[in-house]
């Protein structure tokens, strides 16, 4: 029993009536009735998280989680794995991709240093994390998450040798022929990825009979991908939507889906990246991606790219005039 | 000769080295080359035009022109013609769709009456605007867009019945059945569609002998259509980037670009709406929108939607640090 399986009971329902109340609104505000379509939903959808009939994203924050992986050893990336202190560096000293976008929408950015320095096991021959690092990242996690003060939030990651690790965990959960999962990450070349396959295919046999969707997670995932999913399931206990970002995040979160299937209603897709894997697992989840831009970053710079959206769909319900407002006001 | 035409000859070009500065940075930041896509070519397309290698998006604006149709007569809209003076009033007092969008991410909104009240001819019976009317709202954009203090444009229009507008300017220079081009609109039934549908066929038939792309714009254009391309023209002269809408937007631009063909290379495309007929017209501008969300209101709302990610792409290149200055920096 992990602390992560133990926080997916009781998970909370939205309000209802929170939700309800922005769907009606959004049908008799000064606009064709369904003429923003989605971004409707969207509104609903928040206002049923944030549990207020007025959703709004003034707070928005990201948490991204960075980790090292020992399965980087395949040579399955482009960059050595002291990169993934590089990045962790320049996002805490706020030069990354991830906090220019933050800054141009008045977001935060918290880097949460979940296994730096400190790699996951080569999952091609053992567990990625023990029982006990497993527990250990859900702690750290969950308490990034307490630690936050927001209205919305964007989870992503930072981590070399993560696409390899989000392959092995999409491949063993949803099967098929492995390649489809396993895309070119940074842009590694053909014989880096046919390496990379055969470091997923390894991966996946290794753990042919294991079912159990959150210890695939431990077995072949990685300290960053474990801090988003329980990132993600804090977040839910304490009322706060989650925008997605690309492979590696939404590979964190197949196994919530598998464990709990109510898990990621809190939770939306901000783009889909261009990692051939991450449209097919956005299929399973039956989730669609606000923007489809062929980004491929990482660091929640997708999900960031995508809050606007949901500031202004809320702005579009609330901030809108009904007809009978209106005309109540004009005469 | 109209005063658009005139506006027509000795368009500028962009800055080439702003651009390339761009592109390059973007090349040398802080994270995998081309892991951006597309917002590393918005955020050079926008140095260009803003010439200067640190292009930003500081103070967005929304023209939003309106205006009345003669063609409503013919019950191709759900709602009366009083309908685009309510919306108009809406919007001049901050409570319409576009006022709650452009708030929410800090960009200003200004409502342009080109002929609220005053509807142009019924284009199935004569020329929607004269010449006399046409230059009078070419003029009115002009002082608009002169008015501005803006980095980047959003253009858009309020106007009953202006859908039909649009869809004969597009069916009469693109071509090919009617039928391609009408949608729709603000939702109008089955009967509807098909009083739209004759109501543009008569149109384009009555001016079957027109080949002059501006003469087809003044024909069965319409006021808000003319103050939208009138606009653009204006934004290229003042070097201020250019964020298309949907349908109705880009119907408006077609006839600069047959005119000449660089006429909008300083616009970019917002979104794609769920008008059938707007991504075909984007088709054959060679433009990709930036967004896909089905919404379908106008107002310049699909565009202004748009706008974070163009301020984004800046920041993604300007704020991040590059390879050299991180190394440099923390060494």
């Amino acid at each position: 029993m992990s602390l992560l399986r133990d926080r997916l009971d009781g998970l909370p329902e939205p309000d209802h009536a929170a939700r309800d109340a922005v769907a009606a609104r959004a049908a008799e505000v000064l606009r064709p009735a369904g003429a923003l379509a989605w971004l409707d939903d969207v509104a609903a959808w928040l206002a049923g998280w944030q549990r207020t009939a007025t959703p709004s994203v003034e707070r928005p924050a990201a948490l991204v989680f960075a980790g090292d992986h020992g399965v980087a050893a395949a040579g399955v990336s482009n960059y050595p794995s002291d990169v993934t202190a590089v990045m962790l560096d320049a996002t805490r000293q706020g030069r990354a991709t991830i906090n220019a976008f933050a800054h141009a929408i008045g977001a935060s950015v918290t880097a949460v240093d979940v296994g730096v320095g400190q790699p996951t096991h080569d999952m091609r021959h053992e567990a990625a994390l023990s029982p006990e690092r497993f527990d250990e990242v859900t702690r750290l996690a969950f308490d990034a998450v307490d630690a936050l003060d927001c209205d919305l939030l964007v989870l992503g990651e930072l981590g070399i040798g993560n696409t390899t690790a989000a392959a092995a965990v999409a491949a063993a959960i949803a099967g098929g022929e492995v390649a489809v999962w396993v895309g070119r990450g940074s842009g590694i070349d053909d014989e880096g990825l046919d390496r990379k396959r055969a470091a997923v295919q390894e991966s996946v046999r290794r753990i042919a009979g294991v079912i159990d969707p959150l210890e695939i997670l431990r077995e072949v995932g990685g300290s960053e991908l474990v801090g988003m999913a329980a990132a993600a399931v804090a977040a839910r206990h304490r009322s706060i939507p989650v925008v997605l970002d690309g492979y590696i995040c939404t590979a964190s979160m197949v196994p919530l889906h598998l464990a709990e299937r109510t898990a990621l209603d809190h939770c939306i897709v901000g783009h889909c990246s261009a990692e051939p894997g991450h449209r097919k697992l956005l299929e399973r989840l039956d989730k669609a991606p606000l923007l489809d831009l062929d980004m491929r970053l990482g660091e929640g710079s997708g999900a960031m790219a995508a809050v606007p959206l949901v500031k202004m769909a809320c702005a579009g319900v609330v901030g809108v005039a009904t007809f009978g407002e209106w005309f109540g006001e004009s005469t």
